[in-house]
């Protein structure tokens, strides 16, 4: 398989390039970057071995520009674009290679079916509403069977993505009912390799505090629509918080049990979840154990955990915001999409 | 004044001692250590200058062991004795200055009325059971008239503090109802300075996750019966998370507005607590802002925003576990009880 | 006292804020800002506690700018300005001030005699060449004496004030000769709040090594000019690193033993450095434990350690880089220059 | 192969564990602990996916206790024992595989050909002399040749492969002479998963500094044994320091150029390095950029940076102190032993 890289110099490019450059389906990788054309990607990124150029032949081991990435678009020959791109951005530079490759897009750009949505959230017009239709949210182990037919994969929101794998089988289920209340904490990285002052070592190291409480992150509403298309009942109160960690992402959730459960209230949420993942190499169910972001850390885990209390259901998820929530699951759904082990090329195990 | 500090190599007692140090109206400190009798203080925690001598005197600049402390304690000449020493054994050491020194003490053993909800929290029989009626919990700015008269006044638990500041005025005026849920970051020096491999360094850093959670964390019922004194309506969720912070506390949290609420809903927020904290100097009100850690890193104020979604009303603390959460409550409360400038030695800015 | 602050959002314009608002002799503080005037101080930086206002009377708690500042040094009652503006801006800002105010000033301005050697290692011309030779170099308790006459304070970079407190004074007693290579481990806010992408928190974060070794820092002329001053032979190999701290820097320096020594060898080194440093309140004598920079984190001390390897002496610091290294040493200079305590309002205990 | 990791439960017999079970010719791995005999693996550390028990198909995917590999021992089977037992122990334990298993040690146990170094170094006798003779040293890149036939292979400290890599070549060349003076910033995980009060999260956050400087760290000697053994004339003084960091480790080494140096100078720095690590996939030369402790993160690699200053050369390295310093490292050594590709299973590229 042959993959080109949009926008590699950000922390989810450089990602995907580790990945894809230990993939074993994938043999060439075109390392597109629109601020850094024509740099050896072992100068951009010291982390990366030499060793990589051996996977970026068709480039000589250089990235390339986005106008000539768009003039590959015109041939043939590569089958998965990563889009790592800005939102509004990506769409527009993607279009072109829909039709003969596969676009999986990191952005927010096709994550709405709605662009009159997606204009409200993201405060601008959907540069390209008439592809919507033709994309499907990827969140890799709830939408598999539309992703294997998908041309446009929706990458979910990192937020989303741990907020909803614990939570959407229970919804469902219709165990569970009311106002969720979603708290997360996120890793520095997520906000993305900016010149920032806010994002300095020195503003974030000993500092914690939410951000964007309530319904005012630009994920709720992503978060929000997916729970209400399986139980309309839901809302959310959604609150992230920044804290010193480079990766990792961890959200305690808490949700009232609906007052018919389908079973013997949290008795059976260890059921409904080991039903809805059974065989996913993904997920991982810890039961009481509240599972530690640190024990996800570059690998493409989530993992699980619930405690009932009352007539409440705590529902705790880690993962890391680089991998499960961005590079890996776009791997992940490439996986899928391509009829591969839904596991190639993926880490299972968290760095110590 | 002269004051003795029991247990001054843990982190609490060794922020206490830097306090007392700069404090205008404390002439004489006696440090008190069972782990490390007789050692000069400046070598016990080398931050400290040997300049902290001169407050000293009594001892030399040494600590002096439990035993002596209690041959201390059968003469007069120590105003105040705060212990920092572990629950169970910090009400058996402080028993015999009762009626000589005013005792603030910074372990459970105080904080509950009861002496069976102690044993249900704590797992032991409470050790003095007779003293408790004497004791006030020491919530700086909410119990502060019964602080001004107490013989043992009980410093709250961080977690407490942080927690109830914002909401207690609410609650009292009848704002808030239902299940109030609690989401706390903590910076791990609140789980002291343990042999514990779980407390590493190694361990703790890139990780954050929640841990006891729901009721099962040890502040729960703490925080629980105080709102309950004031609203018994409302119930707790409460659940503490650790991040990578040496220091540094924040709490989000979630309830719902009452159907009949005594104004027009949030709009009250502000003048509820305008009117609760007006001239403390150790409460700021950030409005929708929401505090961060770093805000308050080293100061002994608590920082406090809020927001309303819908009918729900989002509140947000922040304080300094070691100070606000601890050791500066502990002066602060010295202050009010020998009617001192309530502000006194403390410090008011968060350090860079 | 009067006091204005150039460039106060910086981080040691920030710190300035703070030290200055404790000191017990500063009456009024005059923020002035460049890049946000007309800003409430306690908005700039919420660390900074409402309580400041009562420091800021004379422009109502707000930041002025630069021109209204340059109005401000038309007139008398401004004591003494600390400029913590950029290199080369920051001498044109003070001009104006002198003959009225003392100027101290934290820029690379007035460390050079000779603006020669300004314009090689800062790469542009002197912008006052005129006012060098009314600058002291404000390494305070090196050139104690002059600083009490001085107009102008030249406050050393945190790097010469950590590698040369312990060296001058066994320099000057002709104890070591050579190559002193020195090694300075510095923490991340000694680079200031700047929009840089290799500042942000998952830059720095995990990592750490050297940076402008050698004689390519512009600290190494700075600090091998003070050594040679006191002892042509030696020179110097200075290397710096970054790592993951916010605030501390320790330097590690080997340097050979002269071949005639005055004495014993490494055996008077206690001797001599007791002698230089005797009654000086921030020097802290640590023998041959290493101090660490928690020790000093927040404090203004220098504590100092050594070891004697055969024919060669290891020597050890500790600072905090923005208080003894910056805005700490600046106050100190200040309170020598005006005949105050030396240590006046100025922390002694470095923070837990 | 089938391979047996003693003492899995600390941070290299964990970091052993991933890279084992990546590894495509390792098909079984034993794993053995003292501590926790007889749990599952993947609940010694929540960060090893389940997904690990198909490589532990011979214990049921739990640890088996240290008798019982003994018995194992016994037995033909296990084609290699990796020992991260502690030093002393690890020597008597490895014992009786030896003949039937290669044994790659990480203890100090076998790094010296002397016993009564050994027993000077660590005040210990070495439990097993006679076996002494029978080790090599295994910094992998240099005693390649004679690791091929070892039966034990002494893998090397963590400071030492950083050291010596750069240097090694440089002194076999006659390039250098006279005191290396190396100054190392080393992770906390290099201490080990120990319950230590000094090594608390608390303790060494915002925490930097050197500690055993001169020669009185233990891999002092191990360093400047391998470094007189191919030039007499060089003598060492190293100082290592502990910095807020997991993982990682850089070295910064100041040495004189020879005074008849073979070529000319610092020019052929490059020339020496090159040749001596051709086709070595995991020693990157980076020239006069400094190595950082990211570039390698995670990976083996170690990145060797260089400078010349007058008649001193500056010569930087950077390696992950738990894989290319112990685990990685490791299992070079295995696969250089079994004549499998050196790069066999282990990461090139650093984490970002």
């Amino acid at each position: 398989m042959r993959a080109a890289v949009l926008g590699v110099t950000g922390y989810t490019g450089l990602v995907l390039l580790r990945l894809l450059a230990e993939h074993p389906q994938v043999d060439d990788i075109v390392p597109v970057s629109s601020s850094q054309p024509g740099s050896p990607v072992d100068a951009i990124d010291f982390g990366l071995s030499p060793a990589i150029a051996s996977k970026l032949r068709s480039t000589g081991g250089k990235t390339i520009a986005v106008d000539e990435a768009a003039r590959l678009a015109a041939k043939p020959g590569i089958d998965v674009v990563f889009s790592a791109l800005p939102h509004v951005k990506s769409a527009v530079v993607c279009a072109p290679f829909l039709g003969r490759s596969v676009v999986i897009d990191l952005s927010a750009d096709f994550r709405f079916a709605d662009a009159a949505v997606f204009a409200a959230v993201y405060g601008q017009a959907h540069p390209r509403p008439e592809l919507l239709r033709q994309a499907v949210y990827g969140l890799a182990e709830w939408h598999t069977e539309r992703i294997r037919e998908a041309d446009i994969i929706a990458n979910p929101g990192c937020y989303p993505t741990a907020t909803l794998l614990p939570l959407l089988p229970l919804a469902r289920a219709g165990l569970v009912d009311g106002t969720v209340v979603a708290n997360a904490i996120s890793g520095i990285s997520g906000a993305g390799k900016k010149e920032r002052v806010d994002l300095l070592y020195s503003e974030r190291t000993e500092n914690a505090g939410a951000y964007n409480p309530g319904r005012s992150h630009r994920h709720a509403p992503e978060i929000e629509g997916e729970l209400k298309a399986v139980r309309a009942s839901l809302s959310l109160l959604f609150t992230p918080h920044l804290a010193p960690l480079k990766r990792g992402m961890c959200v305690s959730t808490v949700v009232r049990l609906a007052k018919d459960p389908p079973a013997e209230g949290a008795g059976s949420v260890a059921a409904i979840l080991s039903e809805a993942y059974r065989g996913r190499p993904f997920i991982r169910l810890t039961g009481p154990r509240v599972p530690q972001t640190r024990d996800v850390w570059g690998s493409n885990r989530c993992d699980i955990g619930w405690q009932r209390e009352g007539d409440h259901l705590l529902v705790f998820s880690a993962i890391d915001n680089l991998v499960k929530g961005a590079s890996g699951q776009a791997v992940q759904n490439m996986n899928i999409r391509f009829g591969l082990d839904e596991a190639a090329g993926l880490p299972q195990h968290g760095e110590l």
